[in-house]
């Protein structure tokens, strides 16, 4: 048996980073199905986008030079010699002192080298007055300025969001190899432990509410989710239903059992699940402290505490980065945002303190006000915005500093 | 026809409010398949949690009052007079005088009314010696602490998260009353525009990179989408196949069409579709200064400008709380956030203006960097994280002014 020492949230960040590796096997899917997928290629710019000189404005196409001078003081003169329809080729070039009339989008006649904006000029029966001059290249969307054909679009590791499946989209790109997605498994364990549908509760027992939970975590972050049920306190049940559930996923989420009560044997049955077994037991972290994290093979295997607030805590810590990494991506920032407090915390230096906040607006700036309870509160969990950290070296924060805040969503 | 006054973005978001109502249609969904659905009722506690005193650490259940003025140079002494198992009641009660063991989560024998911490005694052949004290109700929950038998557990209108899923589970209730989630049409206008599908594009055209965009929104805030193609430039199919996809759906988008082009008769065939009818054309803003707001019946319909990046924005900053109030649901703050702008940025008064930005942390803040192009660039997009509001009142703002930020998410 390995012994440990507990590690601190940097530890564990940065042998998570170096623990987890990718699933990295590839699958085709159709650009309508790929949402929040990440891309197993490089895609390139297939086309020059636009793929024509375009306008980016309603106006008359015409030459720069034509226009230089032109003022609502002094105005010039152009003769408009037709209009672009959308979408079709214009009927001729323009030569000096001509314009043509063209929507926004519209492609430019060649010879012309500026859009002046309909706001700034006037067709009175074919002569336009112009009130304004115009630069070359002036309003309009130059052949590959948007995306240059060759160029990397996408890049291999991008999560797919609304505007790259619109960038796709544009591309004609229709299909695209993306990494398959993590499966996440989930056990409970615990003889406390009743299903979540049991209608009545004798004394001592509650329902499987980090089931629920975690997995509503897992589906919202696109993944599928597996729930394995409740093994009763065995440590060769614990074992046998751990193995059935690891063979169908690609990572596994056991609660309970985790802390250093007297039947704790739930880090003896994951270090036996395989190599190279667990490398973190124990974090300096309030709540959360007996988190185990292992692996098995390239499966993650993540031992949460059974106390719901800080089963959902370090599993959106700890358990959201695994599930980045292993399903490809980069771990995804946006999670994160900074707040103001709007009390004192006290705060214990040696140990990263995560607690529950609701956050309120004010003068451009997040404030975020504790909501102090046990961390195996239910209530304080529907409370909350979110958790606010309060860095180890600390010893607590005064009311108005600024700290980071982990969203829950 | 009814005359048009642009609109302020304040007055467009008043205006939403006051026009968009629920659509109120209530089902019943297993809690399983209930992430993210509105509540369509009021859920009252039924049972207290937790249903019995509970210890909220490992340690020794005792009454208080033995243990006071116990420290670690004067010691107090109990007699262990057992040990409660998980999941099950106490063989006993304790007296005056006896500590009984506990684990996290067990229940506490009649007769004590405080736990030690593990950490703060030390047992030794069933005597205990006890280095602090402790007061009545520490480190226990009590019945009822967490969840109230009778209180409000979740409003009507709650929105259900991961946590919510979680509180219902512990509750035992497996099913819920919701509010049915609005079906979104998309309809594309423009002869310039082909099917994403289509290999090759002739000059001038542009494949409908907004259907996918859009619809990739419509599906991340967990709607159903039903994409209705294209329509070419005709007055009467525009409304024939408009009235065709409003029929199926709950609530109606339309691009391309909306900017005062000489062919445009996308805010007429709006206008038709039902009462009360239009009541945005034209917003102060940039990008998307064209957008049409309409309402058939309880039915919303949206035109978005044609361009890509305008689209995305618009149906971002005013797509999101139409569906959002469609919905039975409020208004998620949280896809805002607050940054300090790397640049100055120069903006015209009486316009508010939205910047495509890319965030970076430093130092607990979140710096937006401004990223420039045209709104019609995907590239811009792709690149971008979020966008960053200018008020109407302002010209600009400063490098290192705190501004907020619309998340891309």
């Amino acid at each position: 048996m390995k012994f440990f020492q507990v590690k601190s949230v940097e530890e564990t960040q940065k042998l998570i980073h170096k623990m987890v590796k990718p699933l990295t096997e590839a699958i085709t899917m159709p650009l309508d199905h790929a949402l929040h997928f990440v891309l197993a290629e490089d895609i390139t710019v297939r086309e020059n986008v636009p793929n024509f000189r375009r306008s980016s404005v309603d106006g008359y196409a015409v030459r720069a030079k034509d226009t230089f001078g032109s003022s609502e003081s002094m105005p010039g003169f152009l003769t408009v010699v037709g209009e672009v329809k959308m979408g079709q080729v214009p009927e001729r070039p323009i030569q000096s002192g001509e314009a043509m009339y063209v929507p926004t989008g519209g492609m430019l006649p060649d010879g012309s080298d500026a859009v002046v904006m309909i706001e700034h000029c006037e067709e009175i029966s074919h002569l336009l007055n112009l009130y304004r001059q115009v630069a070359p290249g002036e309003n309009l969307i130059s052949i590959g300025e948007d995306l240059k054909e060759g160029a990397v679009l996408l890049a291999k590791g991008t999560k797919l969001r609304a505007q790259e499946i619109g960038a796709l989209a544009s591309q004609g790109i229709h299909q695209v190899s993306v990494w398959r997605k993590p499966v996440v498994g989930y056990l409970s364990s615990g003889d406390e432990i009743v299903p979540m549908e049991s209608p009545d509760l004798r004394m001592g027992e509650v329902r499987d509410m980090n089931g629920a939970t975690i997995g509503s975590l897992v589906k919202q972050w696109g993944l599928d989710f597996i729930y394995g049920g409740i093994v009763e306190d065995s440590r060769d049940e614990l074992e046998r239903r751990a193995r059935e559930l690891l063979d169908i996923s690609d990572c596994l989420i056991l609660t309970g059992g985790s802390s250093v009560g007297t039947k704790d044997y739930s880090v003896e049955v994951i270090e036996a699940l395989g190599d190279p077994g667990v490398y973190v037991h124990g974090i300096s972290i309030k709540p959360g402290k007996p988190t185990i994290l292992s692996q098995a093979g390239i499966k993650p295997i993540i031992g949460l505490p059974g106390h719901p607030a800080s089963a959902m805590i370090i599993f959106s810590l700890f358990g959201k980065p695994i599930l980045d990494i292993l399903g490809g991506g980069s771990v995804n920032h946006l999670r994160l945002t900074f707040a103001k407090v709007t009390k004192n915390i006290p705060s214990a230096p040696g140990r990263t303190d995560y607690i529950r906040i609701r956050l309120f607006e004010e003068n451009n700036e997040w404030y975020a006000e504790p909501i102090l309870g046990k961390s195996g509160l239910i209530s304080t969990l529907v409370k909350s915005d979110g958790m606010l950290e309060i860095a180890s070296e600390s010893e607590g924060i005064h009311k108005g500093e600024r700290v980071p805040v982990i969203l829950f969503q």
